[in-house]
């Protein structure tokens, strides 16, 4: 079966493939807000319908939160699970957005044609780039390369909580010999990447309670500790004057980076300054003995990802509010353990709590970090067949998401992950007006029908 | 005229006089939030009719706000002014009250029958002890014992901002012997209080903006500064550990408590472990070299009155935010400068701003702390008075609060104020579940007429 007349036949299929993800963009699979759950159900059925128009034989399996789409096919080469989620991030604050996020469109930009709306990049988009890849093989010469197991998800965007059971009771249907899985971004808009070191991550969600009730700030201004006062020092306290995370323990199990992989990365020429002025930022806030990439790619952090207490509304109200709230995120490396930088976390904040405050946590699992190992030869086979398709060569490279399935799979279906995804750095996922490039869409689709041609060989 | 009947009638009238005021309270005159204008407006409509109904020359006099309320009786004894407000606080946590804060009923407690509302204690409640005093002298002797003229503000809760020129421009006609002024409480249950001292207020609304779009944390984490992060830190340091405001110049014109009061304070035999212990807290939080009474009446303090920013919702979003925002207030004593306290915050602030960081205020104007002379012989007929009705004699007392209209009654009318009132510490004013007891109501009635009575002999 000759690759040729695949790539021919996506280029040709452009306009439909396009209006096959417009329609499972318009569905609001926001996976974080129970108002959305039948949204969230109504994309996992788009998605057992349109494998199933592929000869495909898939079904919506239940979970104990939002179903996985399940699908397997036969073919001749190796055995390849392919992995994507179809649950969207929240689209809050919904007056930054220049327009309806479920209303999809293709618009001009400086950098090209993109299609905004949420989801467009992450990862409604990326996940259609090889469905739409395996249509153009279907079509061109009536089956596939390789022998494929579909897993799609509709929980990444919420913590993944019903991936872990789901993988335990269908390990042995879901085992393959590798697993592909479009989550992650190009390296720069003509350098593709095999990501290969993935950060961990750590939620913690949290009330501080102080005073029993909203008090009058002038009956108790002074008198009375304030907790927004105390969650603002607790949260201070998180970092120090360099930039360091000072939470007990925090660096115990963080590896140095290779002399390798730092000269690798040293050859990428990252530029901070684009990256950072691209939003409007100057210099690195994070530890300033470390390069930019290394502060991105291969350290942990900590951030504050929402803050609220007392009055917030139009106008003004002298309220000593009776509780602070937070959501923090950490991202984990090396062979951080979440559970014990959990316990650090809670024994800086409780050490700082006054008499008589009290906290209530509402938390998830946590994540840790995972790097592949690059010695089985799928990955040098991948890494040409991108090189083949895009401007200049593919690189592997570290990443500072979280996408802990790729450690779920080698723990437990005992199977290397490859990351392999077209995304920029400018798509402003979990942002408002997210946007992907048509051509990330278009040469992603011919990237995975290249890689199925190399790893069938 | 004498005034055992006129308490009698007080007595009697006490079923319609709640009445009244409950339909008061059912307007929802929430004057911070532009959605209520209307209602504001007809709680302005209701106090004049209720005032013609004595026959008073009353009217609703149009401000670039909300309206006032000004009505003229003839008398023959002093010109006296009374002032009160019928605009309240907003009553959200919404969620947090019992019943609807704008549907009043009576409710049995522990501590006797209490007026359950938004504005019962905060000043509805209040206003009306003076205008019920005032109808039952009308009722039994057909006339007031003093001239009187009432002022009524619909914007006391919103930061007063047409009171400075409503009362230069109506100098001459609002112009009296003495103000009275119902927006204080008693210092404990048995004791009533002329206020003498009250602090000031300043408030500071802003917002830091850092990255120019909401950031994705897993690939900006740890490079790019978290304006939540920039916002603890400016937060946290406005207190040092011995709970003293840091700001540069902060206490340049604070002075201490003379002698006679610091010993007069002392015999009031406070119990701060009571006044927090009935709100969740055990100790105080203000400069710890202070006594608590010190630090709630005549200390200056800071307080952040709401804080936001990220993502505040249900579930989980890794955002790094673009902007993070919070409402403070400096409560002020002494001749303390608001515009020199403004001034040093912000020098505070923007020295903590990270380069390429910026902040939007949107402040409004402060008011500086008040100190009455006692001297006037009123003070001591009207303690003498309050003193009679009951258990325990009048103290002079001081005021955490701010209520700057009696500064500028002394600034702009050179006229003195006496600040009394009959709401109690737990009335939960700015808090859900605010409410007014019977007694205040009443007993704080029968302490008008008796005031009305002493300060025209």
């Amino acid at each position: 079966m000759t690759l040729d007349p695949v790539l021919a036949r996506i280029d040709q299929n452009m306009p439909e493939a396009l209006e096959r993800l417009f329609d499972l963009l318009r569905i609001k699979s926001i996976s974080t807000d129970p108002a959305f759950d039948t949204d969230v159900d109504a994309a996992a059925d788009w998605l057992v319908n349109e494998l199933q128009s592929l000869g495909i034989d898939a079904q919506k399996r239940p979970t104990t939160g939002h179903p996985m789409v399940v699908g397997h096919v036969d073919g001749p080469g190796p055995h390849i699970l392919f992995y994507g989620h179809y649950d969207v991030q929240p689209v809050d604050p919904l007056e930054l957005w220049d327009r309806d996020p479920f209303d999809p469109a293709l618009e001009d930009t400086d950098a090209g044609q993109v299609i905004r709306a949420r989801g467009a990049s992450d990862d409604k988009g990326q996940l259609m780039t090889f469905v739409e890849a395996c249509r153009a093989w279907k079509s061109e010469h009536g089956s596939l390369p390789c022998k494929i197991t579909f897993l799609f998800e509709g929980e990444e965007e919420s913590g993944s909580p019903s991936l872990v059971p789901f993988l335990k009771e269908n390990a042995e249907e879901l085992s393959c010999d590798i697993a592909l899985i479009c989550d992650t971004g190009l390296f720069e808009s003509a350098v593709p990447a095999i990501t290969t070191m993935l950060r961990g991550l750590l939620a913690e969600d949290f009330t501080i309670t102080g005073p029993s009730r909203d008090l009058h700030s002038g009956m108790y201004g002074g008198i009375a500790m304030n907790p927004i006062r105390v969650l603002s020092g607790i949260l201070a306290d998180l970092h120090d004057d360099t930039g360091a995370v000072t939470l007990d323990g925090f660096y115990n199990d963080v590896p140095e980076l290779a002399d390798d992989i730092r000269a690798q990365w040293q050859g990428l020429n990252f530029d901070h300054g684009i990256y950072l002025g691209d939003v409007g930022l100057k210099s690195p806030a994070g530890e300033q003995d470390r390069t930019p990439l290394e502060q991105i790619w291969s350290r942990p952090t900590c951030d504050v990802n929402g803050i609220w207490g007392g009055y917030t509304g139009d106008g003004f109200k002298t309220v000593l509010p009776s509780q602070a709230s937070a959501k923090l995120s950490f991202r984990l490396v090396g062979q951080q353990d979440p559970d014990k930088i959990r316990a650090s976390f809670r024994a800086h904040l409780e050490s700082r709590l006054p008499d008589g405050f009290t906290v209530e946590y509402r938390s998830e699992k946590g994540s840790t970090a995972s790097q592949m190992s690059i010695e089985d030869p799928a990955f040098e086979k991948a890494r040409i067949a991108l090189s083949d398709e895009w401007p200049r060569p593919a690189a592997y490279v570290g990443c500072g998401g979280s996408i802990p399935i790729a450690g779920f799979f080698k723990e437990m279906l005992n199977m290397d992950s490859m990351l392999i995804g077209f995304g920029r750095d400018d798509d402003q996922i979990h942002s408002p007006n997210e946007k992907y490039n048509v051509e990330s869409f278009h040469k992603g689709t011919r990237s995975w029908a290249r890689i199925l041609a190399a790893l069938s060989n």
